[in-house]
This record gives structure tokens, C-alpha cells and sequence, in this order.
């Protein structure tokens, strides 16, 4: 068997988010899995570091698979850069999806279970009438925001705590206790812009679209940002803001550990 | 009568293009004119800067229209903003068209005829897959660019010429003589991005396709840049490049002297 770890780019308006479900065609792992599996010629499951919904876009999503077949043998050089096989399953693809990288990795490499770090961006269109190149790619406001009153909010969200106010996942049954790195807010004033970088261990279902709903309604005015702590004690999804609209948000990067990714020789095995 | 200047972003990607052409549906210029005619209650004509063709877009195209009425009774303020006015007519707009200014100008005003100076932009992707967010606003072509190569070649076009060899437009009974006053070449090496940026008195009916489907052809190296000359000598559209696609074009700005636009008060009557 062998084992590999893709990162894959992709426009998210027309479909139905990640994930395959049931009947529900249209979706990205779909459309990846439908390329693969003829490219390949034996059937193909892909697992993705997380799902992301539909409208969500991804500059840097990452997924693994299993196959009986050695792609290196479709490469065009000994250096596997996989450059042959990714124009062939990029030619397959629509053009809003679009795999950047692949590499041989270790049959044990999980994106999800490995997945050390991710960073999540939030485009927020603070222009009059809404920027029409915007329009899939952030969530129109039509009104400026406080944005000392959002990085001060931002401040008390940082570290570890217990986000379950910030999940629309009602049936929890794991934990969801997360570390949230960084939370950057970036005013682009020239495009009337203002992007929110998030930097965690980790994030609940909806968790970054609740977090800039909140953040969204503090710059507003409509809370302060000294009610972040009672929220985050409270662990009730009814506390905490609304879940922004999922255009504005995209998927940057997802890390992991050289230790767990690296192909050790006794792993791979034909 | 009064007169008013507009200024107006759209992504052109839904569109036929700007003009309205007989029983042509779905054009920029339709769709505004429907609402205005709707808002103000009689019959409005547009008349743009420069028609653009299916799939281009603008950031500051510049259409004038006529009325009997005035319109900064419903203005927010004796300022004149129009504020309230281009809320309405944003609000009746779709999404992809958007009136971003308004003022009163002079009656003999016409954003065609005095316009002085305009800007294009060209974005030619050159990433090896495509990016899956320049779909619709950069033509993909996959490889790399002789940039040098290129920026030797626009020198040659910078200035005063016959550009005859650069347009579409057969039957041309008017001048094509025009000026080039700048084109930049600025590489993204992050984004894998070109973009060209064109700024001349006037341009020819697809002259900038052309000029970016020459350039390109430059950059590939499937022509020398001291093949331009001759190019412009020859005034034979078959001796130049090809046509670029329309996604990879915008029409930046359009500007005008002030005599010409501001209004004096004899123009402006009851």
C-alpha cells in the first residue's frame, strides 16, 4: 500500500461544502474522489483535515489517501515531484478545484488526527454598497466596525478554553476544549476591507464563523468586549453572536508534524 | 435639466457586455438604465466612457445621464452626496453592478467625447494549475514570462502611433491614431501573477486584448520585441497577436478636466 498527503485549493460557491453525504452530490470530496479513482483505476477515499461548509473556500486544505498503486511510477522524474499526475487530475477537475501539491507520505498519516495547527481567514466588506468583486469571497456589512473594541474582544478569546458557546455542534460529545494562537485584524482602508486571521490548535464545527459573529457585533457596538469571558464560562451557543456567512471565510493552511507526516521504508510496502 | 456623472464598478463575468444592442438582454448599461428610469420615475438614457465587451469588468467606468428632475431633493443633505440616492439605486442593482459616486455636472458634459485619460488592467495567471480564484479576472496560462522580454517590447508601444494592427474594429472610418502614455508589467511572485496596466488618451475597440495577446506571445518568446515596429508600420490587424480573452480585463479609471465636467450655473436650469 502506499500513502499520500495532497493540499488542495478550492473555490467553494457552487458546492455543497467538503463533504460527501448520502446523496449529496456537488461536493468537493465528490468531485476529488470521481478524478482519483479513474485516474488511479481502483476506488478512491480521500480524508481531509476537516470538513468545511458549503460557500467555504480553501487556499490550503490537506487530505490523505491509501492506494495498491505506486504514483512515483506516473512521475515524471525520480525527484516524485508528482508534476504529470497532478496537470492529469487538475485537467480532470473543474477549474474551482485545483490540487497544488502531493507527496508520498507515511501510511499511518491521518489529516484530521494529525492535523497540529490551522489558520482560518475572515473577509469582512465594510464598503458602502458592497464591493461587486466581493461578493462570494466576504460577508458585506455596508458599515465600519470598531475595530479596537474587536481586538480587545479578540484578546480574552486567545489561549485555551472551553469554546462550546462558539459551536452550533449541539451533540458534543467529545471535548471542546481548543487553543486559539492568534487572532489578527487587518483594516485594508484603500478596499474598505478587514480580514481576520485565526491561529489554532483546532476549531469546533462553525466555531471561527461564531467567533467574527461575535467580533462582528462588539465593532458594532451592539456588545462590549468585556462580556467575552461570561461567554466563554457560560458554554451556551446562545450567548455568544450570530455564525457569519460562510463566503467569507477560506481555509489558509493546515500543519503537522514532520513525524507524523515522513514516509518511514518499513511503512511502505507493495 | 439636469445633468449627473456617475461613477460605476461591475464584475462582468454574468454579462453581454456594457452596451445595449437591440434585443441584446442582460447588459450593465440596461440594467442601470431599468433602475433609474425606475427611481426617477422617466425615461433615463445612459451614455458611458467606452463600451467593454462580455466578461470585462471595471472598477471606475464613467456614464453621464439627463433628467428633468432634480436630484438632490433626495439627498440626505444640502451637501449633495446623494448618498440616499445611491443607497436606492444600489439596493435595486444587483449585486455584480454597483454606483459607487454621483454628482451634478455640467449639461454639455459627455463621459464618451471628453474623456481624457484612461486606465485597463490586463491579469495574466501564471500558475502551473490555474488559480481557482482568478477563474473569472485573469487569463490562465500555465507557464512563465519572459518579463524582460516584454517590457522591451511595450517601450516600442509607448507613445504616439497608428494602432491600426491593434484593433478588431474592420471598418474603421475615424483615426486610430492614439497615445500610449505608460504600460507597467508588475510581477506577484507569491500569487504567480502578472499584471499589466495600460494608461493612453483613448483605446481602439479590443486594443488592449490585442496589445496583451502580442505581449504574451513576446513573453513566450514566439516573437521578438523588435518585431513591433513593424507591427505598428504595417497597420494590419493579422500582423499582431491575439486577441487576450475578456475575464483578464478591468477598466480601472476614467478621468476628465474639470471645464469640461463641472457645471456652470447657466447650464443648470429648471
Amino acid at each position: 500500500m502506499f500513502a499520500y498527503k495532497c493540499i488542495v485549493a478550492y473555490e467553494g460557491t457552487r458546492y455543497k461544502g467538503w463533504q460527501k453525504q448520502g446523496n449529496t452530490q456537488n461536493t468537493i470530496q465528490e468531485k476529488i474522489e470521481t478524478v482519483l479513482t479513474k485516474l488511479i483505476g481502483e476506488s478512491i477515499e480521500i480524508a481531509a483535515s476537516g470538513r468545511t461548509d458549503a460557500g467555504v473556500h480553501a487556499t490550503g486544505q490537506v487530505f490523505h489517501f491509501h492506494t495498491s498503486k505506486n504514483l512515483a511510477d506516473c512521475a515524471t522524474t525520480k525527484t516524485a515531484s508528482y508534476s504529470e499526475f497532478l496537470s492529469a487530475i487538475n485537467t480532470y477537475l473543474p477549474k474551482d478545484i485545483r490540487i497544488l501539491q502531493m507527496e508520498s507520505c507515511s501510511l499511518r498519516f491521518h489529516a484530521r488526527l494529525h492535523a497540529k495547527q490551522k489558520t482560518y481567514q475572515y473577509q469582512i466588506d465594510t464598503s458602502p454598497y458592497g464591493n461587486p468583486f466581493l461578493q462570494h469571497y466576504a460577508h458585506a456589512i455596508s458599515t465600519s466596525l470598531d475595530i479596537s473594541a474587536m481586538q480587545q474582544a479578540a484578546c480574552y478569546l486567545i489561549g485555551t478554553h472551553d469554546f462550546k458557546s462558539f459551536t452550533s455542534n449541539k451533540r458534543m460529545k467529545k471535548s471542546s476544549v481548543r487553543t486559539l494562537y492568534r487572532i489578527t485584524i487587518l483594516p485594508d482602508d484603500a478596499k474598505q476591507l478587514l480580514t481576520l486571521t485565526f491561529v489554532g490548535d483546532g476549531f469546533l464545527y462553525n466555531m471561527v464563523r461564531i467567533l467574527t459573529g461575535t467580533l462582528i457585533e462588539v465593532g458594532l457596538g451592539l456588545r462590549s468586549p468585556d462580556t467575552i469571558p461570561s461567554i466563554l464560562e457560560g458554554c451556551d451557543r446562545s450567548l455568544a453572536g450570530h455564525t457569519a456567512p460562510p463566503q467569507g471565510l477560506s481555509l489558509l493552511s493546515v500543519s503537522y508534524d514532520d513525524a507524523d507526516t515522513k514516509m518511514k521504508a518499513s511503512n511502505q510496502t507493495d
